[in-house]
């Protein structure tokens, strides 16, 4: 196993989740840079715990970002290269797409 | 777009979901007839809202189930031949996993 998939560790509940569940369009120009650098400046953001994401062959996607708070989580919405990178996925890259925000209550790993 | 990769729509939260990560090994035998067994089975528990799951080329795969409330998610967790793929899927399946349980209290969809 690299670096890369090795699975998160997390801090003890209660934290927060953003589910974030897509289908792709067929058109997937620049989606692949754009996704690799939304996670890298929500990494940066204050309250970010981390990340984890996969992709299918039948083009959904479901991507799951922890944060300490709430507050966290909408500074990161209204973050504005996040904002730019939101509208273009609802314009080109995803044919469909849903948020769910949930609070981690318990937690157990492997 | 086929039915089988729209994606859910799940009624207004709260509602809970089950966040479940797993890194598959190198030993799949038997894995995707079991999943999908296991998604039939989920959806026949009482309380089941709906399933999503993406699993990329790394071998990373993020399902997350939802459910009505924390009793239909202990109940399903104690399902007798749910706790046997358990079984197999941490003694076999999966080189590492972790499954987080949280409280839906916001979503908004496309």
């Amino acid at each position: 196993m690299n670096a890369k998939t090795k699975l998160l560790t997390l801090p003890t509940p209660p934290y927060f989740a953003v589910i974030f569940t897509s289908k792709m369009s067929l058109d997937d120009v620049g989606y692949g840079k754009m996704a690799q650098r939304m996670e890298e400046l929500a990494a940066e953001q204050k309250g970010f715990l981390g990340v984890e994401s996969a992709r299918g062959a039948d083009g959904v996607g479901i991507t799951v970002s922890y944060w300490r708070d709430e507050a966290a989580i909408r500074a990161w919405k209204g973050q504005s290269e996040h904002r730019s990178a939101q509208a273009k996925g609802q314009a080109h890259w995803y044919e469909d797409y849903s948020v769910r925000v949930a609070k981690v209550e318990r937690a157990y790993e492997n």
